[in-house]
């Protein structure tokens, strides 16, 4: 596109959590013109009515969410809808010509069994094997040509990262990955539910999903990818804090593994992942509001096991940014362009 | 009562924020058997499976509300519904010959014209001038005879208890009063809201029905019975804790004014407050988890003006802790049973 | 300047909290380049191994502040060390050419004998009242042509911004203003000072320095300056909060008093306030990250008092925000440049 | 004892946060006179001052330490003094003939190369084989008789309760175990250093000491007296909780495993824990100022893997609460007495 062109983009889904920040990054974005925002919450209202948070910066209705007619005269189509509505409507936005980001867990998975199995069926199976799963420092070229660009889970992203590397470096021994991820609250999105009440959350914090959680079948599909057949267990938590994932991980290892060249390898000229080193660990506050991943390491004694821990924000690198970076890759502007924040600590 | 007597006690709605921490109270309370608890949204579970807290501490299955039966074979009845429906369910419950502590509004107004203009109709108006507004500090003898205690709210407790020694030593001036008052978000009760999620709270700072709280008349009722007609200016806000209120309280002073001639007579004795003195400030976790109040001021140049602060924890002594000690009182129990608590810290 | 210059910066203290948001602010601005930055305690260490926030954003190696050489090459010099060492500072930086912003208190106070009354002596008594007292919403031309601009307090600019435009307007009415602010931690400061630990700090709310608290003087200058002689009662107070100060602001009005009126005649083309209007108050979470003031009111009964909101951040419109907002608007700069900010909600 | 006689008490250090949270539960112990408490920082003042939550519960002046007086006429000597200076404390104590109890490192590794290894030279190494590891559940027999306690760490006890039992009941198999630990930011003290600052830890999580911790050796040493040899990987993560641990486990299970009939077997008729049962999970706030730990368990697909989770409050059970508990049996009283609290929830 000419440098200056701007990308069309409508959202449907645009106040919740994941939907309010993407839209806090695309209003932001020097390349994107925002055309259309759906909410069935709060349709007819301003924006900034809703969230004051983008008085002066975004002034735009709240639409009803009609799917034929979403995505029309636009580029790119984001959907921030929950699982199950997400898929019908992505199927009809396709329709348009526009580009589909899902940031539901609707085409994440490629296999419609395993689809069905923790999802229930799926109104358009044929399409799941068309989706790119959109962790670019992954899979950056088949982001490029997609049609359909399943934006990762949250966890996913934080596990991923940290163990698809060394699966490719050849590092990871035989024997069962730990993946333990404390995720600050937001997570869990904006439903007016008691357990997320701010009494329910504050000074707690509890595993949920053990053995069980839906981001389980990602994280195994994409280990799988990468040639990696080992177990699982996975076990989220949920903080009282309102963004992050600290996602610590207790992998296997082969004699003489080198992690610091299977990361440098992966990341070294990646502009969203920073790889501190071995002993040196992330903080959460430290990547807040950014899209950025930061990594660390320590091997135990023997050898056989290394303690790798990720940090990213869950709505950002873990969601919506990890979005606009697919746009940026998928329509060939700068990656970084809409992305380039400092985390603001304290 | 014998010494060694158990008062038998009745709780309707015992699985809401006010109610949980009355059960909490109760519970340990070394003079009461808990004889009954309602909750509407969790009868026929235990309490234990509800709040994991009461295992091995109180093992109770709760049960439906039925206003002609709740009270039977009990001494006390608590009420920890809304209001509204409190009103309804304590004037059956009052036909068993219990007597009734209302958590709720729905006494704590004895003007029926002004109960209206605040709640709506009252389904029994005329009880409302026989109901007790239940602080014992300022009004002890009347509620040993009391039949229904209205347990006053959250914020006129740390207002009022900050005022009326002053009103009744005669040192408050002519002038609005403020009472700036800030709030952990348990005061909003459990109810699945969204501005009560964790992420609409958590570091966030917001004021409410400013100028236009139903506190207010309450606040404004205490003064009047204490001979102050002065105006007020209350503003509530919503913090990011679980517990407690500060109340930063300022308040015209007549020349001369010895606020602490004023807070030693009306406190002096009294095993729930502690004033710390001038220049010395309270804070929230000091009393959190108990019924205590604490209280400092200071008087600001010129002579004219007195900041005073106040600290409770609003479901203990700005609630249920406060029902339990009119409970105390009432049925001629030393006024501590129960409520001996010392904040944990930190 | 020409459109594409960079103003080139040097920054002393850049890794306490005030710094280290200057540094966040600076290092995204398209318009400087940022030349030097000091650090007492971390000087020869790279500033991203301080704050892993900046991995890959600005790296730059801390240096030991030398006075006479911190500004040199620079066209602008920004203090963010704590008053007293500050003064000192900038009168050295000033003999460079450099325009000296100094985010302490050390220029804030015009009259000597105030600054000696609640500060001390000043090494430099002859320059305050050269130094122009930075809120551009207030003062815009005189900071185009200041060699010294006094970045304001924090609850100065709270407060300040909520009653000039009033003042000005001619509604404020006689009697006493009380201004109630309630202040994130970072507003401390990063000093290893037990009262500032989490455990001291989290679940708890507390007023500190009643009636006596060093903005007090700036919030009375601001007024005089305005042409109000009122008492000001002053109360911070300390949330666990990380950022953010809400002001609850009450004011005695003259009769037929319209604040509507006076914000919009005040704030109309402002780009950093953002005026919600009667019955609609701000919450600190839609400025947290920016450099936005966001205000509402309401009208007591009987109309002689106004209750006004304000929120801000206190590090960036509270500080550092409102020092790059100063930089702009100096330089003849975009006045909002590096400061196109939206609030990360949740 | 005569069922009304008062232990006599001397705490050593009871102003950091363990010693002042031993004070609170000894403040309301029926059977405990606090007879001295020492302060080095506070030496001279009264407790309620420095700890305003004490006011009118426990008025006592705080003394300078000196180890040879502070446990004269006194029953039982607590030490909260942080190790190194508790070990040479401890052995003038143990002179006197009272029965000491450390809350400290000092006495809880048996073997002195092991100490030596992680702490440096033991003051007396030819006790440590005498002093008995005081988790009751696990040993009680041993601490009816001993000299000195040593109160185990808050990390080992969560995790040691969570494994022992299996150990004993022959279901662990070969393998790694992980231990990732979430704790309150209380258990790391109250000095004042930068990074337990309330702006370090809000709204941030990290791990540290990442297989490093000192807490590693007292749960290894643990497993190994219960004849566990496995390695163990050990994670502690600091939250932004004051109080509180959740210990995430994850150990290999020989075929058949049957971890409800392991904790049955351990925790009957403990009253402490509470085993909530398999495919249920504790959380923090449910045992929150109290003694009790919470478990809950759920075997992964294959079975080779169990998810065990225990809660605890770290500064209670993982400290002062688990120090009077083991007072109460060293003594003969109700192992429950001073320690019958319910969690206030919210």
């Amino acid at each position: 596109m000419a440098a200056t062109e701007k990308i069309r983009v409508a959202v449907a889904g645009g106040t919740g959590y994941m939907g309010v920040e993407l839209l806090r990054l695309l209003a932001l974005h020097p390349r994107v013109e925002i055309v259309r925002v759906t909410s069935e919450q709060y349709a007819g209202k301003p924006l900034s009515e809703i969230y004051p948070s983008f008085r002066g910066a975004l002034d735009i209705v709240l639409e009803t969410l009609d799917a034929k007619t979403v995505a029309r005269d636009a580029d790119a189509f984001f959907s921030a809808l929950p699982h199950g509505a997400a898929a019908s409507t992505v199927v009809e936005a396709l329709k348009t010509g526009a580009v589909a980001f899902d940031l539901s867990a609707d085409f994440r998975l490629r296999d419609a069994a395993e689809f069905r199995r923790w999802y229930g069926d799926h109104p358009a199976p044929e399409l799941l094997a068309d989706a790119v799963y959109g962790i670019p420092e992954l899979s950056r070229d088949a982001i490029r040509t997609a049609r359909i660009i399943a934006v990762p889970g949250c966890y996913p992203t934080g596990a991923l990262l940290g163990l698809v590397p060394l699966v490719r470096a050849g590092v990871v021994g035989d024997g069962l990955i730990v993946v333990d991820s404390k995720s600050g609250a937001s997570g869990a999105g904006r439903a007016a539910k008691t357990d997320l009440l701010f009494g329910e959350i504050q000074e707690n914090v509890r595993a949920y999903g053990v053995g069980k959680h839906r981001h389980l079948p990602e994280i195994e599909q994409g280990l799988r990818a990468a040639g990696c057949g080992s177990q699982v267990a996975f076990t989220p938590h949920i903080l009282p804090i309102r963004r992050g994932i600290l996602s610590t991980i207790y992998v296997p290892l082969r004699a003489g593994a080198d992690l610091g060249a299977a990361y440098g390898a992966a990341f070294r000229d990646e502009p969203f992942v920073q790889v501190l080193g071995e002993g040196k660990f992330p903080e959460v506050r430290d990547v807040r509001g950014t899209n950025n991943l930061q990594l660390g390491w320590t091997v135990l004694a023997g050898g056989t096991t290394a303690v790798v821990v990720t940090a990213i924000d869950n709505l950002c690198k873990g969601g919506s940014g990890q979005g606009v970076q697919n746009l940026n890759v998928r329509f060939g502007l700068d990656e970084r362009s809409g992305l380039q924040q400092i985390a603001a600590v304290p």
